[in-house]
């Protein structure tokens, strides 16, 4: 079974956990979002693909959902001491070697897909790991504050606005000039199905499909996806505060109806939501309810289980 | 008074200290050596420059003499578990930072003067630090090894090899089209005096020396240097390899004539040295005897201070 999944960063890497537990046989392609990326002290930080890396390969700090387990932060601090860069974004000490030997092999002239396979030769992550593209695009939010009508890094919005300023829009800049990273259209065509997990509609899985070629390619497949939404807000993240900017409610319905049924097959939504839903059919998606919090690893493999058993279904239809 | 110095690492900088303390009102330019800065894991790593920062900012391992004190090693170790290399040069993590922040700056453009200049913001070394240009220089070792016939960079045949692969030459590679950095001519030319530390004679003063036109700019002022030889032995590290691949016997006597009558008006040796070196002149250089181990800071202080009474001395000649 090949199993093609388009992730953002916490959610994505907690249903790909469940997911390589119920389809241990699966070869799985992860099509991971770069929006995100950020330079930070010249080096190149991907939060989204070092999240699902280091989910999979046994390195995440599990309390956080992000960032390596048993951290310490003296590099950050002595950069502090020299009033370098941001302070707002926390990098810890094995992180940052992450980072440096990103930065290292990239300056050296390997693309981004190049380097991640080299990265996940140490951490085994189970699945291929593709960045969604080589090239450089970044998420900028378009917001009015004291400065005015200006954009900014994702990050900063995200991380250090903590999203409270309302964004107006998302831009995936530099994503019309992209192209999608070796291998990405190829596990899209090759796959099963495709899988969108419980990632961000907007900022995470938004920004992948906003590659030239993606969309048309995932939405030629059977897919199905993980509401990220339950009882009407995000289980984790501030998804509803990007859901709002595009006009879409934080609803599991809404969210579908976001991706709509040109790209969408199947919807796994909570059961609390199977009323509001409607658990029959939704404009053309397949809608199957049950329950969605990720609350262990025997959790994800559950619903990812159920992500399989919907997607099977329909690509036999 | 305004004093100039060329210096390396570790015996510069304990100089330095002295120096300071000695001279508490005095203007001191310490032109460094650069030519042992290396690329690893696409940072940019001084250690001669770092160590003197280090030093005079009060941020150094003191048992090393190099590298910072209550030093951490997790990013190096998380480096080995990428298999990213080389392992052999150690860098702890509050020694990252710095070459984090130094690597951020050059690639924004910045000549590494400049950014000298900045990372001092910090340390408060109380001297003006400027590199010795702003070029690539590399000082290269030629060794015959089962390889062959090749050279290799300083650090790996000082490090890595612990200097005892015989070396067949230095190779200051890139000094012939290098320029001194911005200051350094100015440093030299506007110095009551100019004082050569107990640096290593070859690969530390020597390659400052190799920068066009330094060496001239020395020569035409009063210059003391201290021995950085005592009874036959490199009071610290393997000068003495350096020394032998050069053809120099391993006296302060010698090190003197290597450096001429034409570049050095006086020489300062250890009491131990006084017979041997004839403590009166040495083929036109003025010759001091005095205990010359800088055992603490006081000691370094009454070298420095020795050193000042000769240079004044001659340069009131």
């Amino acid at each position: 079974m090949r199993i093609t999944l388009l992730a953002g960063g916490v959610g994505g890497a907690r249903f790909l956990r469940g997911l390589r537990a119920a389809a241990p046989q699966a070869q799985i392609t992860v099509i991971g979002n770069t929006g995100d990326d950020i330079n930070l002290f010249g080096l190149h930080v991907c939060p989204d693909l070092d999240t699902v890396m280091y989910t999979l390969g046994g390195g995440i700090s599990e309390e956080q959902g992000w960032g390596r387990a048993d951290e310490s932060y003296t590099v950050q601090s002595e950069l502090t001491a020299y009033g370098a860069g941001p302070d707002w974004f926390t990098l810890g000490d094995r992180d940052f070697a992450t980072h440096i030997v990103r930065t290292s092999m990239l300056s050296a002239g390997l693309p981004l897909s190049a380097v991640t396979g080299k990265l996940c030769e140490r951490w085994r992550p189970g699945v291929t790991l593709l960045p969604m593209t080589d090239d450089d695009v970044q998420t900028h939010v378009l917001i009015d504050d004291d400065a005015g009508t200006r954009t900014v890094h994702f990050q900063e919005w995200w991380v250090r606005l903590h999203a409270k300023v309302p964004a107006r829009a998302f831009i995936a800049a530099g994503a019309e000039r992209s192209t999608p990273a070796p291998g990405v259209l190829q596990a899209i065509a090759d796959a099963d199905f495709i899988l969108l997990p419980p990632s961000n509609p907007v900022v995470s899985i938004g920004v992948i499909l906003a590659v030239p070629g993606i969309a048309e390619a995932v939405a030629a497949r059977t897919v199905v996806g993980v509401s990220p939404v339950i009882g009407g807000a995000p289980v984790r993240g501030m998804a509803d505060a990007c859901l709002a900017a595009i006009g879409v409610r934080s609803t599991a319905a809404a969210v579908a109806a976001h991706y709509g049924p040109g790209l969408l097959n199947g919807w796994l939504v909570d059961t609390a939501d199977a009323a509001a839903t409607g658990a029959a059919e939704l404009a053309g998606i397949a809608v199957r309810a049950r329950p969605l919090y990720m609350t262990d690893i025997d959790a994800a493999a559950e619903i990812a289980a159920a992500a399989i058993s919907l997607a099977q279904e329909l690509a036999h239809d």
